[in-house]
């Protein structure tokens, strides 16, 4: 069976966005430096449609995460939009032409018609739970492996109900001082490190979850 | 001028201590499976006049983080005995013959008069703080370096204060949930990755501070 992966950006003590997160500060306040290592790589911007970038260790490691996604799962904040009933102009952070480019499952209380983008990418909106949305993206993604895409509340609810293959932590070198926490409230997973990537800019150490 | 450096180990949700820390569980509850990794190894057992044990990347890094080291500073907690003015009887967790081997100077709101172990290990109690402490420890190191041997208290105050060079923190791959957090109130320290050594049982990541 195809692998459920999860890549995100941490900081040294703990944190996976800043405090405040708003329409303004999506990701918290000082949570854009969270991911400054991966803006300037080439595979990030590659993504973007953008030239240039750095190329090494950063931008392969980001190569070799969305290699192979067959389909992503990401928590109703980080799509966006605020809470409760949809605004249904909202269409995510990414524009007409999102990064992913595959089908998108989206965890929300919220019922909503789908949303097909540009480049392959389209977003489905389900309410009946984490491994409902599992099995649906699961069979969109056929024998690619699924990816959670974050938040940190959507890791945190894979991680705990043990439906998480790998982990794959960028460690990035600052104190957020207050934010979101990663690992909290996952129970007590047994994680191996199989993989470690340095950089001057931020260490990438990929975990296998034992199940 | 020497450097002062710090190595310790933190959970991989920030913690470097147990809850409930107390004479039976000196590192709190579960706390002891932060080292894990280290007791295995040939390096900690030689410090402790034992035999074998494994050697390699681990073992190499604990014999790295010892050498060089002329003098520590460590927190009350650390040396243990209770909170309060102190009971003469208590000599720290060591026994007659500590793991230090140099002078080790110990941060308290209580006085009391040196002692002197076997080994070259000797406690004097610090009571006019951190700074203090650290120009006490530069002086009994010499051209060697000075290292906050622990607890995350103490750690955190260094690294707070601009007095830290150097953290080598070791990432276990463990969640322990709940305890004392290692980077708490540390202000926003800039930390460069310097060095990564990977194994099987945990990550290694020296950072150098920029003070």
């Amino acid at each position: 069976m195809s692998s459920v992966r999860c890549q995100i950006t941490m900081s040294l003590d703990g944190f996976a966005a800043g405090p405040n997160q708003s329409v303004e500060n999506p990701i918290g306040e000082g949570g854009m430096r969270l991911h400054q290592w991966a803006l300037k790589t080439a595979s990030w911007r590659r993504q973007q449609g953008l030239d240039g970038g750095e190329r090494g260790p950063d931008s392969e490691v980001i190569d070799e995460d969305i290699e192979g996604i067959g389909a992503y799962i990401m928590g109703r904040n980080m799509f966006g939009g605020g809470h409760g009933p949809w605004d249904e102009a909202w269409q995510g952070w990414w524009g007409e032409d999102p990064p992913y480019h595959t089908p998108v499952f989206v965890l929300t209380h919220h019922p909503r018609e789908p949303l097909e983008m540009q480049g392959g990418t389209t977003f489905a909106f389900v309410t009946d739970g984490i491994e409902s949305a599992l099995e649906q993206a699961r069979a969109a993604a056929g024998d690619k492996d699924v990816a959670i895409a974050g938040g940190a509340s959507a890791v945190q609810q894979y991680l705990a109900a043990g439906m998480l293959d790998e982990l794959h932590l960028h460690i990035a070198p600052i104190i957020l001082g207050a934010g979101e926490r990663l690992l909290e409230d996952v129970g007590d997973p047994t994680l191996e490190p199989v993989e470690v990537v340095a950089s001057p800019t931020v260490t990438h150490v990929k975990y296998r979850v034992v199940n």
